[in-house]
């Protein structure tokens, strides 16, 4: 089994969009795979006692500008969705339940929401749009329906994201490779460079 | 005269530290002349509502071993300092004191502060630790002194520091190029490439 790379994103983050356009190719080239692992942003800032970015004076501004950039950059279909920041509950859960079931769905189910989200500036907060996501990826609206009202999944949720913050996950995204964190899709060069040598 | 990148750092950044080391060459591969400018991060953090990093929950573990780090990919003398962080007052009144004689100089004491602190672990927040940075440069501690008590240079920093919030500094080491902003020490090859490119 390849090793791995924990890639830790919340569906409402812009620089997780674009980490999600790039993780796989990283992964592949360092022979391993990635590890796709939604988790609500919110639970971490309860611990960081941080915002959403857009709503900090100075910031917000900056940061707009730089999502406009880095989807000129990365080419890639970019739009700042209204609302943001959005709570992504329900596509988060419905990824743990698609990943037990088959984790490249799972992928692909997380990319399409992405997409939806950020590529077309479309509200993925309700059960609803998130079963318009996974329709066409073949899931089933009502096996997802419920899935969504199962307690499991609530659960697993909560836990991966407890697990993420006990690993020191201290922002979104943030990637783990051996132990060895990496935050933030800046720094996504860095932690190729780490695993391309070995670490330093 | 050479087109400029703008550099806003504070002396107790530790990112700073490693952007300060990086910055003069990154200009000049572009053609470009660094005008470096300390601020006071504190100032910043006012009107974004942060603290610093190190005494943010699991965000200050994270950045002691990614400043370890750091320290170890750019093979560069790092040592946290005790205390951080610190005030800067002084070393960055300094700094516009010497850069309005000499900018070259300025540049050269600001270097040394940094090593003085990040390199070799000395506390630079009093006046004393200060001119001891700035004597080895040929520059009289009385006139140091002099200028440290002088309105004059703390309107300086203080303008400085209000010039660069309305510019959109939100954090440092933060640069600008042309007008177009890029923030932390790892959007330094970003910010090369759209010097390369004139932007995307």
């Amino acid at each position: 089994m390849k090793d791995r790379v924990e890639f830790y994103f919340d569906f409402s983050s812009p620089y997780g969009y674009f980490a999600s356009l790039r993780i796989d190719r990283i992964a592949e080239r360092a022979n391993r795979v990635a590890a796709w692992k939604p988790i609500m942003l919110g639970s971490v800032f309860k611990e960081t006692g941080s915002q959403p970015l857009i709503t900090i004076p100075i910031k917000g501004e900056y940061c707009r500008k730089d999502w406009d950039r880095l989807g000129r950059l990365y080419n890639v279909p970019w739009v700042l969705p209204d609302p943001h920041p959005i709570t992504t509950l329900a596509a988060s859960r419905a990824f743990y339940w698609i990943d037990e079931q088959d984790p490249d769905l799972a992928k692909a189910f997380a990319t399409a929401a992405f997409h939806a989200h950020f590529g077309e500036g479309r509200d993925i907060s309700p059960v609803d749009a998130v079963a318009d996501v996974a329709e066409p990826l073949g899931i089933s609206r009502t096996a997802l329906r419920s899935a969504l009202a199962d307690e499991r999944w609530k659960k697993r949720l909560k836990d991966e994201g407890g697990g993420a913050i006990a690993k020191g996950v201290c922002g979104a995204p943030f990637f783990i490779v051996d132990g060895e964190g990496f935050w933030g899709c800046d720094r996504m060069e860095m932690m190729e460079k780490w695993m391309a040598e070995g670490g330093w």
